[in-house]
């Protein structure tokens, strides 16, 4: 594939620095792009990155994770088992905003005469910053300092930090500090798209309170019943006279500050901001739990709360960050990105923590919290492209993830029926756990979303070691999924021998409706196999918590026979001539296209032709048996990989955001080192270069969580399939090193890779055996040991 | 297959009459029914067969061919390539409402007492007649016949015979006889599958007229801009005192009658109703062209206009009667129907009739204009099933269809290029030429359209002998149409010496995006040849109007030599081992399922299963490679053809109209007689015994004209591939005679096959060569050949 830039974040935004992203100058051209970068989040409160004065503004907003409203699906021509009631996530009742007035006049950054304008957004401090110096229309120098920061330690919290001066001359100074629930914008209501979706007012008021300083609301979404009540306080120190005014009512309340300001002095109003949400909640109960957090900040103070702020990140920097010593070369040069490589690689990071923090009860939507496009709703992204970092860096965050997909089994079982299958079959799509997608054959179809599910349970168990969960829980979905194969497959007429799925879309969405999708075989055969071992594991090692499982579930032990059997006669489509396995059974008969010849405007093809047109050619959105060869890679030798890699990479647009994190982790496997750094790339600066011209509608999670693979598994070489940690590490000889930790079974060891040799150290634990190479290393509490790299392989 | 009759109408209401259908009491649970079944059209004009009183109603209403309002079309997940704009017929306002009241009584057949209910669709006459007597609620007898009639000669023209007696008792009587342009119900709104369709107020009035007894009202359409104008004028004749009032206002006229009758006396009113339409016209000329029509229409009056009717009737019944002698076993007997053979018969052909008699400029939508599902489309129906009976029949009227569609080419040809493909592809469902289809896999998939029209195209030009349609029309249409299939196609890789077709549907639509479907591969093969040889005979008969022709679409002569190659190249799946054509590629490796074992409850599939799961089995909803085998019969064997339809007719589940009938053919053709009988009986009472339950919706006007096909070729055994006449008649033992007239090439000769043999007539022409079993027959003038029936060349 040929990597395609489609627009680029402007130069000036990214004087270097690693440990923070700077912009020292307004655009209007980049408003959309900065609401994205800018945003803050801990996994359950997010909020984007507009600015307090409310504008400019392209699709400003703050999202809590789940909090969704119901929406009529209605299809040109329906069809059984199309999902007719969609989930959406809708913007809360907006609390950021805090308007300001000098001598009546609106301080607006996109209208405003700045004479210094720098905004920062800084990872280690986890502080969204931005400082302004405005001339008023009548010559009024204004100096402006605005500290936003979203709570990790209490996930319902956020904060802004708001400091006025005025160095010359005097002012009548009056700010309105707000909460405000959002309309839909007239075009959300025209566009045909959306008018389903906000064809009503979403949020209703339920209950307020008001006092001096505070107030509270309380609405509920119309058709979901979904409650939020949403509170501001504040604190304001000032050695100049002013007063205040408070208001609230239906859909608006403000705190008014009327100060008359002099020269030199300064104004800081702290606001507090709190949310909780609930479904079929009340307004009493939910106003009392917002109350209560307000209360806990004011007393504990901005400062304190920065500092809780900055102890979290100083632990997650610790036992996630992935240090690149030569940077250049690796991320962020030529063609591909302005900002540089450290950086970059730590906003990524970043946004994994604001995604995952504090993600009890949920999973992780598409595009985190950054952004509405997806709706909010979660993916097969979270298990495959984001749970292997939490694993190794926070494994209870993998932990709650993977627990939600477990609270939702009961409704992957109806949909399994409803389907005329047994087992479970999860969403393609879902906040609630009800399938949500509407294009079935880019979804319903995707059935390999259980194996995908049932691989990051695997690998969650075999890292962590928390067997618990795996009894308790993996087990159940095991039994379920395993079924979900046994019903969806068969063994055909003409092949008796073998095992069959047909008529399914693998992770290639240019590709649809085939038979033995390659991709899906194998990791259903993987899937039986694991559920057949693990069922049999409980009954010897847990025998009351297994008759207890097998009574809930009706589980017969001929069952177990009947997963083994169909995983072992899978059927896995491979050409003999070429010696490529083959992405399904009719692959090599579609029309070839020649994909890297078409012009860059033709990309995304799907704007561009029809479906129809990409299915009936050999053209590929995203890496789908490369994602295999990645996934299951102990299955496949260098040779198949290179093969395999050689075929299918030209042919793959990576019109997905999903694609070339995983190219650069197979590039890098079979030794071509180029296209694994030019993939990586670009990756990594998907979001902040703004590669799709789509970044305004979020962050793309699953490229940032793929990016942290192409670091690790990719240069770094980490392979762990069953829990044995090795490494093949990948190091270019232009990088001096690679560094990162991870977390193994509750013991930390920190890797250094370099082109020489890699360096193994147990920072934390009583002593752990990993492999180097095919060696066995035995690492010991505080000691390194380093290990030369030994040639390769296979050389390409 | 199994049969399956899901509904079924009340045995009493068809006594037998060969020319008439006869309904003798009134049931509410039929009144659906019966709106379609006494639907009276003239192609053009269509009026269901609801009653004057405009109610009991359940979907009644007026309808003209082509009449369309715009709608947008909205997807949940929208794509390139997907039609936005939707089309759909509407009715038109209503003017066959004539209201009475009786001492202020309303007359209503749902809520009156009646000693006598009598409705007759006079299938020789074309009159829908109804009489009743009605006891008042003061006890008064009221006697009321109404005959009604859709004028042939004057397509623009509707009237009705209205006359009235009170036997016993003096009354004061008012009729009010109505024009009302129809508001969409309430319900329609509110479905969320109708409420794009009816979100706005569809016929805005645009100019009135209105003298004495006159009112002419014209409207147009909000968004196609598409003008009716509607008049209705009366007579009135009675020895009573009466009184008339006229109003007109928007959206409703009333003629009002309020008479003092007396005892024994009539009152007789005639209504005229006209119709025209044009798309951007003025209400001035529309509404001058109904006031002519009107004054012609009142200068003939009713008898004349019934005597027109009946005169044009009795032409028909000679060109295009199917006689069939012993009726009982054939068609009516045991479980599949009340009704008797001959008149369903018949009914079906009248319908053919009423479809067709008057379509200049338009084509033959999928219910006629009998109902408004579908929207009043055309699909590949009127060439395939509906077509064939033209040109045998009515070869003017088929030269209308195929002349409407050559007027849709440039539209075609734009679709193609949206498509990315040369040529032209016609639209799968349409009105105005354009796409209209929204479900891409059951439409846009479905290429074989562009070879199902050619293929009618073909059978027009050699069974009429029609060349100059051929070269003014139909090589132009055969040059895109070849040009589409080597866009479409292509020579793969692996096998660079085959033709490949890749990504379509064919015309099973249980089986969806498939490669090398045989039905379309074969078609587009004889598409291909045809084009070629149709190009290189024009180049020779006709050199110069073929250069104007390949300057016009910059025809290469190299075209017409890759057009060959491809089509002599063309892949036909088969399976060597099973000896069977394959449905496509990868049929045989579906899943199985036992369509036979499942319970009738279950059809249609569609209705119970998702489409994925319809997909992935060996499950086929309509004919398909069966269809080939009729329609390019000259290509295979019977052993071919009993060998494919003993493995594809047990898994056919007839769930679509346009099954039964072909699989009666081929069931005829390898000698299944008892298969035969079933599958013609089924298709032939489908509508008058509501097999489907969902005849309320219009006729099935394919399963209509694939009777008079499994009539014709399945009994019949008439073959005629390249315009050669041909007969393998396949009369059951049980079958005294079945008799029918073939117009060919402006000859006409009458067939009457027996088990015995079958004899020849040529009832008009000078002379023609046909073929019976193999021999050559020579026909002459007004003599009569009679041919033994030679021992079966295959036993089942």
């Amino acid at each position: 594939m040929k990597l395609r830039i489609r627009r680029e974040a402007p130069e000036h935004i990214f004087p270097v620095d690693d440990w923070k992203i700077i912009q020292t100058k307004f655009d209007p051209k980049y408003v959309a792009h900065e609401e994205t970068v800018y945003a803050l989040s801990n996994g359950y409160l997010g909020m984007r990155g507009g600015f307090v004065e409310g504008r400019p503004a392209v699709d400003d907003g703050t999202l809590i994770n789940g909090f969704y409203e119901f929406r009529p699906i209605v299809y040109p021509e329906e069809a059984y088992g199309f999902p007719r009631q969609g989930q959406t996530i809708v913007y809360v009742p907006e609390a950021k905003i805090i308007r300001l007035y000098v001598d009546d006049e609106p301080f607006d950054v996109a209208s405003a005469e700045l004479t210094h304008f720098r905004r920062t957004l800084d990872m280690k401090g986890g502080l969204l910053v931005r400082e302004v110096e405005w001339i008023t229309p009548q010559g009024k120098r204004v100096a402006l300092k605005t500290t936003r920061i979203v709570s990790f330690r209490q996930r319902h919290l956020a904060a802004i930090d708001y400091e006025l001066t005025l160095p010359d001359a005097p002012a009548e100074i009056d700010i309105s500090s707000e909460l405000v629930n959002p309309r839909p914008k007239a075009e959300e209501s025209l566009d045909p798209r959306k008018a389903p979706l906000f064809g009503h007012k979403v949020l209703m008021i339920e209950g307020m309170s008001c006092d001096d300083q505070r107030i509270i609301q309380c609405y509920r979404t119309q058709l979901s019943n979904y409650w939020v009540s949403c509170g501001i306080d504040h604190e304001i120190e000032t050695d100049c006279d002013y007063k205040t005014e408070i208001k609230s009512v239906e859909d608006f309340g403000n705190l008014s500050i009327m100060a008359d300001m002099e020269p030199g002095k300064t104004l800081r109003l702290t606001k507090y901001i709190a949310y909780h949400t609930e479904q079929d909640s009340k307004a009493s109960e939910l106003n009392y739990r917002v109350e209560t957090t307000l209360a806990r900040a004011k007393e504990k103070g901005f400062e304190r709360l920065a500092e809780e702020r900055r102890d979290y990140l100083d632990d997650f920097w610790r036992r996630s960050d992935v240090r690149v010593s030569v940077i250049e070369p690796l991320v962020g040069s030529g063609d591909t990105a302005r900002p540089r490589g450290q950086q970059i690689i730590r906003w990524n990071l970043f946004q994994l923590l604001q995604a995952s923090a504090r993600v009890e009860g949920f999973s992780i939507p598409a595009r985190g919290l950054t952004g509405r496009v997806y709706e909010g709703h979660y993916f097969w992204d979270a298990e495959i492209y984001e749970v292997p970092f939490l694993i190794y860096t926070a494994p209870e965050a993998a932990r709650h993830l993977l627990k939600h997909r477990y609270e939702q089994l009961d409704q992957a079982r109806n949909r399994a029926r409803e389907l005329s299958h047994q087992g479970a079959l999860f969403p393609w799509r879902t906040i609630n756990g009800d399938e949500a997608s509407t294009f079935f054959l880019a979804s319903t179809a995707q059935y390999h979303i259980d194996a995908c599910i049932m691989y990051a349970v695997k690998k969650y168990v075999d890292v962590t070691g928390d067997e618990d969960f795996l009894f308790d829980m993996g087990a159940e979905m095991y039994i379920e999924t395993a079924r979900l194969w046994i019903s969806l497959g068969y063994y055909p007429d003409r092949h008796p021998d073998r095992f069959y799925i047909s008529g399914v879309t693998g992770p290639d969405e240019y590709t649809a409706l085939v038979n033995n999708n390659f991709f899906t075989n194998v990791m259903a055969q993987d899937n039986l196999w694991n559920a057949a071992q693990v069922v049999e594991r409980m009954e010897r090692e847990r025998p009351d918590a297994f008759r207890e499982l097998a009574a809930k579930t009706g589980l017969d032990k001929s069952e177990v026979d009947a997963w083994r059997r169909a995983a072992d006669a899978m059927f896995l489509p491979y050409d003999e001539t070429l010696g490529i396995h083959l992405q399904d059974d009719s692959f090599l008969d579609k029309e070839n296209m020649d994909v890297e010849g078409l012009p860059p405007e033709k990309f995304p093809l799907l704007l561009h032709y029809h479906y129809l047109e990409i299915y009936r050619h050999q053209v590929i959105k995203q890496a789908d048996t490369i994602l295999a060869m990645f996934l299951l890679g102990h299955r496949f030798t260098i040779e198949e990989k290179k093969r395999n890699f050689d075929y299918y990479d030209p042919i793959t647009t990576g019109d997905s955001s999903l694609s070339a994190c995983i190219q650069s982790i197979a590039a890098a496997e079979i030794g071509y080192t180029d296209k694994a750094l030019d993939y990586l790339r670009f990756a990594a600066v998907m979001d902040l270069s703004d590669v799709a011209g789509n970044v305004v509608d979020g962050a793309h999670l699953a490229s940032i969580g793929g990016t942290w693979l192409a670091l690790v598994y990719g240069l770094g070489g980490l392979r762990d399939y069953g829990g044995q940690i090795r490494f093949e590490p990948n190091v270019p000889e232009n990088v001096e090193s690679i560094r990162f930790p991870l977390t193994i079974r509750g013991q930390v060891i920190e890797v250094d890779a370099r082109p020489s040799g890699t360096t193994y150290t147990l920072r934390e634990g009583t002593g752990l055996e990993i492999e180097h190479q095919g060696q066995t290393v035995k690492l010991e509490p505080g000691k390194s040991v380093k290990m030369p790299t030994a040639s390769k392989r296979a050389n390409p």
